[in-house]
């Protein structure tokens, strides 16, 4: 590369005006194109792109507390117009959407408070979100009869979390839930650590109170063999990752298990790679595991998820148009 | 509080020598005792209390790529010393285990590299790790026998990932083995999350050579039970986290789920609160949830685990004096 | 505090849709109010609050490369608007100003690059940014004369850094440059560490090519003091910062000495409180030293300010309309 | 390169016993060689290159509140043993040292505080640690006595920072001062932004109960030509890095005005490359713009300092044995 090709693509300072919108905003942190600006435009270009592809199916994977703080409608209307083709996700993430569901909330709080005085009054915190006691309980009630109702159903049969989700979904009553999105739109929900989370309450007190024999049966690896069969139904690969953690590495595992590597991928996180743990990990060591693929389009965007992925959607939803419908994948 | 009560405890600057043992630098930064210092100090003290409560079940929580990056022998030796008594872990990190117990090796590499010259070579990155890939297909090829050999042998038996971990752990030779360790100990491995790692392709593998049928069943739930069983017949619950992640949410909600709270939370991360995720969360905001009790004894260590565990097991071993071998819990 | 009142405001999950202004983004984001879309949400409105007071003199301290990244002409315009009635830089922010000034400019490169390849090529890198030596050289030359002419203008005069960054701005022609615009606006730009900048090299050559007893001489402490004076004749204080360091505590310095606290505080910054840092300490820990007032609007916005502080400013000109100027003060 | 090339260091994991000496612990680290601990056993090594190394001038770049919080006899003592040649800090550590000086305090406290509590109590905060307001006044009495009694003598002469804080450590009787162990060793005090601290309202009330024109001049500038004259004189150059900020930037400033790069560079920070600020820019960055050589030895530690610092010095200090006194450079 000699010189001048270096110096070749000056820094464009961002200009403002009052009642841009946000895709507009966004071209202006294209033409700055620097830092973590840069970073957030191209963030856009490869989700427009991942989702421009027809053959390309695009999965999210879900980490930290993003449905209690508010993402919950924006990944329900994305499944319904499938920019997303499958959904991995921590379980506390689907059963807060499952609380909301059953009529519970999520209620703005504060950081700074005693937490014994919270444990007095039965409110649980997530940093600066309060979540009632009660509100737990109501939806633990009604998944408890879920699961009793679906293990009479499918007495003896072993269940993926896929398939447990669906059955959950199609029970579901409430329009915004992301659970019954998916169930609509025939998008997979994998939960690969769906145990870690109230869901593991819930299966207790169902085994508990039916004969344990009798009890629904969730095989862990089943989901595994689920995802890497839509990984090799695919043409291509997509992948958004908020968080990290368990839901992203099975996304990448998936590809791998398959034998393709992603074709895109787009990371939001706050994590960073010096630490050594998969959530900061850089798309380029991906590489190297052959989980994305030398050419994908990929960047990290290090920040908030809840400020960094609705301006990613909303610049997205402006460059598709009003009536953008997908069609979904594989 | 009157003001004095607040200005009762002088900074006492750190001071140095040769050949001062862990131990002794350790105390320095108790005098300190403010910032990362003032964190470290406390941290060993917690541990300290933890082990000699002859009553505590003390729960070591995995994540992060500590056991590539050098940790085995630390976790190894605790095991044998009962100061852990139950691991909750990724499925990554007893693979890595395996992975050695089988002749690999983990190798000191570079984070600045062209990742896809490591993909040509067959190497595959973390951060500045590299592992070669026949060392992952030599650890596959023999997890594939064994779990042929204990399906043949358990036909039709329903495992928790611990009796699975059980099972190969009574397998291997290797005396340095994390596994095997665990089970000569009688510790159990927990891994919440297992089918996210290799293990889901040794899965894959097994199932599909064999009759499906007869593969290998692990229940997602069955751990979960397992876990609140161990915390019920506790007396009390002391929880050291490295990262954060699945393996520190399932310790706490297997305290919560058997109706008590932790008594004991050491927490080493580089993850911060204030994006909501459940690894940066606070001590104190478990305490809201009732997962650890108002009074513990608790401390989170901001910094890398690979500098921060070592250095508060050596003081805390310092402390301990040559010969100490705890019992274990529960 | 009772239970009802913990819990009074659900979290109102975001909702989008395509051509959204960056205001309603915003206005969706305090909707959800947790994590980090609460907070930019706060900063907006104490940004809006900030300047719509018009007794309050509004200081932006400025640290981290932001000008070469892209934020050059929204401070510039922020000045014209008097939205900003004083600004408190490092050095180099300013001489990046002046280096676009002289019709250098900033690059667009990548963070992954062998640097002593740039270094032989003479560029300079700032992360993903490139910066040609000739540049550098270039704005050397025009700023050695001015402090030539200066010196000579003044000769025996003490300046201050404030005085002699006006005194330059009314030499520059560029209609775009941040330090004319101040000059011309009327604004204040005091430089707490100029010296740590190329203006020291500046200086050097200035000094050494003259007569040194003739030199420029700028002294430390005048700028203090100017400060003060203008915190002293404000009715009230403000105060925006973009990374933290020398500038923002001159600022909250300043505050103090002129025995007032700042009545706003709007901090954009990735530091945080726990390694004891004045970046990352919290407006909270400033009002135990009585520089920022227990009833001011604050919030800290953990985020790239390139991001960030864009996202602010257009959803508060949003707000402002138009035709917003603002008289600015003191 | 070759791929066996890539895979010769296996990760030797690291062996804890009781009574370990703070080497021997680091050489575990150094077995391991990953992550941070790598980073930590490659910064001894640096370290004790630096000062083994009989031409090398070592600069301490001192930010962040580390005096208050302990790190003061340990920076003071390595200035008596010469480890290190220059102090380049922000302001207020060496005011934090000269309140210790006048018989003052810094003490343990806590963040979890009602910061307007501790306002009314005239206790000021960093982080956990409260300093009382009466320490401070104590100090600023006597340092206003000193620049009055130092203007006189001096009447008319302007001075450096340098010269100043060598006028202000001569007039101290603290043996524990680091201000005056500077003095006593010969080692000067550079403070770029000596402004940016307590120093400015000492020398403000100084500047009006005497003639203003009377005053203490310090120049901006003259102490960045002696910084560059230090390093013109010095064989090689070495840079320890705590934190970063203003102090980094000058000496790695100072290296590139002396047309030398750095042979050595230690850097202990919290900060990340990736929002393109000085103190996250690695030391590869560095490179580009000729400030640290190509093959100069060079390592950036993430971490607290508070923790990082003491321990490389200690490992260090048992490496080059009791009785080791280096010469000084340059």
């Amino acid at each position: 590369m000699n010189r001048r090709d270096l110096l070749n693509a000056p820094v464009r300072h961002m200009e403002l005006k009052p009642n841009m919108t946000v895709n507009q905003l966004i071209q202006q942190f294209d033409n700055a194109g620097s830092f973590g600006a840069g970073r957030l435009a191209t963030a856009c270009n490869i989700f427009e792109n991942m989702v421009r592809d027809e053959k390309c199916t695009v999965f999210l994977a879900l980490a930290g507390a993003v449905v209690p703080a508010g993402l919950r409608s924006i990944i329900a209307d994305l499944i319904r117009k499938r920019l997303i083709d499958a959904l991995v996700s921590t379980g506390a993430n689907m059963i807060h959407d499952l609380i909301e569901a059953q009529g519970g909330h999520h209620y703005k709080g504060h950081w700074f408070v005693d937490d014994f005085f919270l444990y007095k009054y039965h409110i649980n915190r997530i940093y600066d979100i309060f979540v009632p006691e009660e509100d737990f309980v109501k939806a633990d009630k009604v998944l408890i009869e879920m699961f009793d109702e679906i293990a009479k159903e499918k007495q003896g049969r072993i269940l993926s979390t896929n398939e447990l989700m669906r059955l959950i979904g199609s029970r579901l009553k409430d329009p915004k839930s992301i659970v019954r999105a998916a169930c609509e739109a025939n998008v997979p929900i994998f939960l690969p650590a769906m145990r870690d989370s109230e869901f593991a309450y819930v299966h207790i007190v169902h085994a508990e109170r039916g004969k344990k024999e009798k009890a629904l049966l969730v095989d862990s690896f089943k989901e595994a063999a689920e995802m890497v069969a839509v990984a090799q139904k695919s043409e291509r690969l997509g992948m958004i990752v908020i968080g990290g953690g368990v839901p992203r590495n099975a996304v990448q595992h998936a590809a791998l298990m398959a034998d393709k590597g992603l074709d895109y991928a787009l990371i939001i996180t706050t994590d960073r790679p010096e630490y050594g743990g998969l959530s900061g990990s850089t798309p380029e060591e991906t590489i190297s595991w052959g989980k994305l693929k030398k050419e994908a389009g990929r960047v990290m965007v290090i920040g908030d998820a809840m400020i960094i992925f609705p301006l990613t959607v909303a610049a997205v939803l402006e460059r598709l148009g009003e009536d953008f419908q997908r069609k979904g994948n594989p």
